[in-house]
């Protein structure tokens, strides 16, 4: 059921075997299998998971190539609300381990907000992470192209760019050289722009100019094109340059601060987890963009399958072939 | 391109990045990653996969819940063809690991059978299991029923049998023990049928009677029913069991043989793999239902993103801004 404020007084005593905190690809598989496993759970959606952006998927099995992110994440919701899953759009502020359960307290609403607290045996961390994109004065001006021609994700995307001319544009020198070199497997006219945020070190100039790579270190302006498609970049001083495509790579924001107070194990940011999702706290799973791995709609989604069946695991016990007083 | 007798030759001389044994959820997910990473890549599939038998996929995030498992197939199928991967319907033979590449050899057509031999630099196996049947004189009777009402996965398929008149078709005392315990969180109305199959200990004996679940160990004659809805069970003596649904759990047959030469680690009867798909041997990953893990289209298809994602890491190089002759 989609809950809202109206009907959030239903919920209120009800102890849910599991809470999911996202309503992404990881989130909805996990509560389609935890539904169908006939536990019950509460997915608590702040909206916009990453693949809502993505305007097209091409690479998810079973989807047409140019299916939206968010027409996966709506087919999601009808199949899970299907199955009687509850449905919550809001904000996790903190999570509070009660030993058998969690207390978990969220923001409902953006204005007037009520705080509700919910209760459950588990929680699943489906919150995932968003990029940061450049910070240009008019940021509508960097939505216009997000998702379009201008990509967040290599592995996505690198086969759109094949052989066009590409900005790449760079939050850090480690982004460079985690990147560049990886992105010239799919096009070699690659301009690098630093808007003006950090240095770049003279080997690493040297490096990329052995290969040909152009580096920019004036400030961005303005992203030019039209209609979701990039043309170019506008520098602070009005030069212009083309492009057909482009690369972010920024870093990303991680959305798991209400696990703070756990102290779980982490690698690099990402948390750790076993093959099956469980981080080191033994009722804490961690699924799609937020643990160690790859960060794609299919993985999370199969990651959803994976945390769901170990819970159940964990929670289900044997029933006896019980006749009822009636018909007997 | 679909290969067949008549194209082959167009193929002889290439050195494939990637061939794929089996054409399932797990190889065609992979095959789409692959060809999006500018790899080369042949899928050799024998037909029949584990999720072509499967009427209705009830889990699959982003797909109808009464989505056939050949639907699935087909469209992966055509997603795959269109990045212009090489399929082939085919039976893999036997492979040569030659150090740098692999060479393979295929049986194709079941009648005037030829013996392509295709090269590739790196090995995914993908070609599934496929669940052993109960072996009545009239298979066909099995057939009906298989993948309707009478089920072979009870995470896929646990849901649809809740609270229903059960049999458990038991190819072992273990299976017996490993998995009556767990159906009855489902259903606990079980009738459990040894088809005069193996003997069951009186310890087992008397706890599933402790429970209420019934034991019958004379053979089956046929499955009763009609429309792919199976309605109960006629053993050798004429006795007719009533039945809402059942699950089968005798055993699987394991489509690894062309591996056998290559000793690669395993548990239980499945590869042991990394958590990116790679088995003991460097250059071979193994994706799906071969693999120790969870036996589900969903996570198979994020294995084979996975798989394609590491080969990649492997084979990618930089490349450099090259300005073309003509150009300059």
């Amino acid at each position: 059921m989609l809950l809202s404020k109206s009907n959030l007084d239903d919920r209120a005593d009800r102890l849910y075997d599991v809470m999911i905190v996202g309503g992404g690809a990881g989130g909805l598989s996990a509560g389609i299998y935890l539904q169908r496993f006939r536990l019950s759970s509460l997915i608590i959606d702040k909206g916009k998971a990453r693949s809502f952006w993505m305007q097209e998927l091409h690479n998810y099995l079973g989807l047409p190539p140019d299916t939206p992110g968010r027409v996966l994440l709506q087919k999601g919701k009808q199949h899970y609300d299907s199955l009687d899953g509850d449905f919550l759009n809001g904000f996790v502020e903190s999570v509070i381990d009660e030993g058998d359960s969690f207390s978990v307290r969220v923001k409902v609403g953006r204005t007037n907000s009520i705080y509700p607290v919910f209760r459950a045996k588990y929680l699943i961390a489906a919150s995932g992470i968003i990029d940061n994109l450049p910070p240009l004065e008019d940021m509508k001006n960097v939505y216009e192209y997000a998702g379009y021609n201008l990509h967040v994700c290599m592995v996505c995307d690198g086969y759109e760019m094949a052989d066009k001319q590409c900005g790449f544009f760079a939050g850090s020198e480690a982004s460079i050289e985690e990147m560049v070199f990886n992105l010239s497997w799919f096009t070699a006219y690659i301009t690098i722009f630093t808007h003006g945020q950090f240095e770049v070190s003279e080997p690493l100039k040297t490096q990329l100019q052995e290969y040909g790579y152009r580096i920019v270190e004036t400030p961005i302006e303005q992203f030019l094109g039209r209609n979701h498609q990039m043309t170019g970049v506008q520098l602070v001083d009005g030069t212009i340059f083309p492009l057909e495509t482009g690369l972010i790579s920024m870093g990303s924001t991680y959305h798991n601060a209400y696990l703070q107070e756990f102290n779980l194990d982490r690698k690099g940011g990402y948390l750790v987890t076993d093959k099956m999702g469980r981080t080191s706290h033994p009722r804490i799973f961690a699924i799609g963009d937020l643990k160690v791995g790859l960060n794609q709609a299919i993985v999370a989604a199969g990651d959803g399958a994976l945390a769901a069946t170990q819970i159940w695991r964990d929670l289900r016990v044997p029933r006896r072939w019980e006749v009822l007083a009636s018909t007997t």
